[in-house]
C-alpha cells in the first residue's frame, strides 16, 4: 500500500481517538491498532505524538474550510451566499464530529503551537464572512456605509456564534446542521438587514 | 499582612503574567517578583505552578460572573437587561484583559482540568442569557412559543459571538465596551424580534 494511503488511514484513526479521548489521554498504541498498522510505522511517518496530532488539525482545518468554501457560489446573493456557506459549515461539523472536536476543543487546549494552527484556520473564515458582510453593507445602498469597524464587528460576532453552535448542535440529540443553519442565518440576517436600513437598537434616554 | 491579603496579591500577579505570557512562558519567579514575595511563599500559599493557575481561573471566573449580574436588574424590561448584561460584561472584559485572556484563551489551552474549570462558568452565563431570551419570547405571547430548542440554540449563539467579540475588541485599538455591545445588541436583538414576530429568513424556493 503507498505511503499517502497509509498515512491517510493514520489520520483518519488519529482524527478518531483524539477527537473522542481527548489528546493527553489519546494512545499511540490504540491509534495504531485502528489505523491497522504497526506503531513503529505511525512514528515512522508521522515523527511523534505532536507530529501526528499537528498533521490532524491541518488536514482537518484544510477539509473545513475547503467544504464551506465549495458550499458558496460567489455568483449568487449575498444572503444565499450567507446561507449556503453556513449550511455547509453545519452539515461538515455534523458529519465529523471528531474532525470538530480536535479543531475547536482538542487544538485548542493543549498548547500554543497546536493553537497557532486553528487560528489561522479561523482567520481565513473571518475574512470569508468580513468580505459577505461588506457586500451586503455595498448592496444596501446605505450612505455612509456601514462602518469597517462595524463590518468587522459583526464577522466576529457571526464566526464566534457559528463555534459555539456547532459544539452545542453536536452535543445536542436531534439538532439537525439545517436548523443550526437556520437559527444562526435568523439571527444575523435580520439583525444586519435591519442595521443596514438604519433600525439601530436604541439604548434607553437618559442612560449615560 | 494578613495570608488573605497576600494571596490576592500574588493572585494579581499571576493572572497579568499568565495573562500576557501564557500559561507555559510564564514563570513563577517572575510572578513571584511582580507581586513582591519571595517564591517560596508563592509555592507554600498556592501549591504549584497549577495550583496557582486554578486559582486565578476560578478568581476570575466568578468576578466575571458576578459583574454581569450585578449589571442586571431583573425588574427591568428583558430587552434593557440583556443590554445592561451585556455592556457589562464587556466593560469588565476590556477592564481586564489579561483575566479574559486567562479564561478564554490560557484555560482552554492547557489541559482539561484547567478548560473544565471555565466551561463550568460558561454554563452559568448560557443558562442566564437562555432566562433573558424565554422572557422574551414569552412576553411576544406567540402562539406556539419559541420552541425550547430554538431558544437554546438562539442564546448559545450569543454567547460564542460574544466571546468572539470581545476577544476582537480587546485586540483592536480603539473599540470600546459600549460599541461591541451595541453591536451584538444589534445583531442579535433585530434578529430575536424577527423571529417573534414570525419574521423567519426563508431559504430559496425549489432548495431540497
Amino acid at each position: 500500500m503507498p505511503r499517502a494511503v497509509r498515512e491517510q488511514q493514520m489520520l483518519d484513526a488519529a482524527v478518531q481517538i483524539f477527537g473522542q479521548r481527548g489528546y493527553m489521554a489519546a494512545s499511540m498504541d490504540e491509534i495504531a491498532e485502528l489505523a491497522g498498522v504497526s506503531k513503529p510505522l505511525v512514528y515512522l511517518y508521522l515523527n511523534s505524538k505532536e507530529g501526528l496530532f499537528t498533521a490532524c488539525i491541518r488536514r482537518e482545518a484544510t477539509a473545513l474550510t475547503e467544504a464551506v468554501r465549495a458550499g458558496v457560489r460567489t455568483d449568487l446573493p449575498v444572503d444565499r451566499q450567507l446561507w449556503d456557506g453556513l449550511q455547509a459549515f453545519f452539515a461538515h461539523t455534523a458529519e465529523h464530529p471528531d474532525a470538530w472536536s480536535v479543531l475547536h476543543l482538542q487544538a485548542r487546549t493543549h498548547g500554543e503551537p497546536f493553537a497557532a494552527e486553528v487560528a489561522a484556520m479561523r482567520t481565513e473564515i473571518v475574512s470569508f464572512v468580513t468580505r459577505l458582510v461588506a457586500i451586503a453593507a455595498r448592496e444596501a445602498h446605505r450612505d455612509p456605509d456601514l462602518a469597517e469597524r462595524e463590518v468587522a464587528g459583526f464577522a466576529e460576532a457571526l464566526v464566534g456564534a457559528a463555534e459555539s453552535l456547532a459544539t452545542w448542535a453536536n452535543a445536542t440529540e436531534g439538532v439537525t446542521a439545517r436548523q443550526a443553519a437556520s437559527t444562526l442565518m435568523n439571527v444575523t440576517w435580520s439583525g444586519l438587514g435591519s442595521l443596514m436600513r438604519g433600525h439601530h437598537w436604541v439604548p434607553p434616554a437618559g442612560e449615560d
